[in-house]
């Protein structure tokens, strides 16, 4: 058995989220059944470097499985997507040492989230980037974004249904850019809570937005209680963009 | 009675095509039941310029209605938009002349195609654009696009399905521009035929992986019969760009 790490790109909106779950549809179970073809019916299951949640999309998730079969990283490749969707495309394909975890082995991530704006929403970027019509300063967000970097219990900025029990995470990096049509914020850290880029771009709008000031979010973190915070953006502008291991 | 005309654009992806049928959803029923709707529960048809088919976009479909409703175009935008799903976008409503007919005046249409080229499909991209994997000559195209532009019976280049006996049509203008990401289309003429913009799309791509030579094109109009032609290309790629009219 050889362990097999996999980078996969994947259009969230047909699906509902990575995580297999009972009677809908979702991208691991799309990949599995792919994976048991290719195993002769023998199930093959994969372990993700973590969930997305349904609408979610990646450009650079990263999964691994154990394999009997000898192929070289581009044949998996062809192999693979040749079984798959077309809105589930796999990037990059290596064998790696039989200690490599998904999951486990995470040194960081980033997610980028996309909004655009004018005077209509646009129809082809429904699934893919959120509409938001209302005028944002982008140095106040710059501002804001940079009260997240750092080392901080993120209990304010996750959802009440996050499970684990250490919030404590490490943002290295928040960045604001404006694009042709909108804006793009990419967040880059240890780790990441359930809802928490969406709960941290729904506060940088209101920030943007002049409806929070930029030096509020200390205290937003420091109260540790989710009711503090702000609104949770949508799901559809948000992409998984890479996963970090050491080397 | 007022007669309203109004541009839109729409993601097809979602939807059977524009032209209503039964037990499918499409564009015109989504339209109709939200001018329906505004008008109390009155019945409220609409006229295209014509239909586009499943799968196909359009950034400016136009149709008419007539209403008794007083409002400026911006309320009508409004007041539409916030009836439609966020994949249909009314961009522009005006009051026009009674005698206005979205149909019978239209003076010619644009058409553009979107393809993506790349090692791998874009899965952001796969209900927007077609992706074509091998290399296309761009010179090779123009020359080709060329041949289309005048006044043909175009039997070879539409579906056999057509039901209009008149053939006839006059192309205008074929671009062929290279993007970032591969190439875009662009057919201007008084009319097209079921199918025309995608059979000459599949026919252009032959023309540039060198499997047609461009001047087999004048013999392939000439010949009158869908069997010379070449595949018809997704529908994924299309979209209705601009229709127009007579001031």
């Amino acid at each position: 058995m050889k362990r097999i790490k996999a980078i996969v790109a994947y259009d969230g909106s047909a699906y509902s989220g990575f995580q297999i779950q009972k009677n809908s549809r979702t991208i691991q179970e799309m990949i599995e059944k792919a994976l048991t073809r290719m195993h002769k019916g023998e199930t093959t299951k994969i372990v993700s470097s973590g969930r997305t949640d349904a609408g979610v999309h990646a450009k650079g998730q990263v999964f691994h499985f154990d394999s009997p079969i000898h192929m070289s990283g581009e044949s998996w490749v062809r192999a693979l997507n040749g079984l798959l969707p077309t809105n589930i495309v796999i990037q990059h394909v290596e064998v790696v040492s039989s200690d490599f975890h998904a999951r486990y082995d995470v040194v960081g991530k980033t997610y980028k989230y996309f909004l655009h704006q004018g005077e209509l929403p646009n129809p082809f970027k429904h699934h893919y980037s959120t509409y938001f019509p209302y005028q944002l300063d982008i140095e106040l967000m710059r501002k804001g974004a940079q009260h997240f970097v750092g080392t901080y219990d993120f209990t304010s900025f996750c959802s009440a249904k996050t499970e684990k029990d250490n919030k404590v995470r490490t943002i290295t990096a928040v960045e604001v850019d404006q694009t042709d049509e909108g804006f793009v914020f990419t967040f880059t850290g240890n780790g990441f809570l359930y809802n928490m880029v969406r709960i941290m771009v729904g506060t940088l709008l209101n920030v943007g937005s002049k409806r929070l000031a930029a030096e509020k979010i200390p205290q937003l973190i420091a109260a540790k209680d989710r009711k503090h915070a702000n609104k949770t953006a949508p799901a559809q502008g948000l992409y998984l963009w890479e996963v970090y291991y050491d080397n």
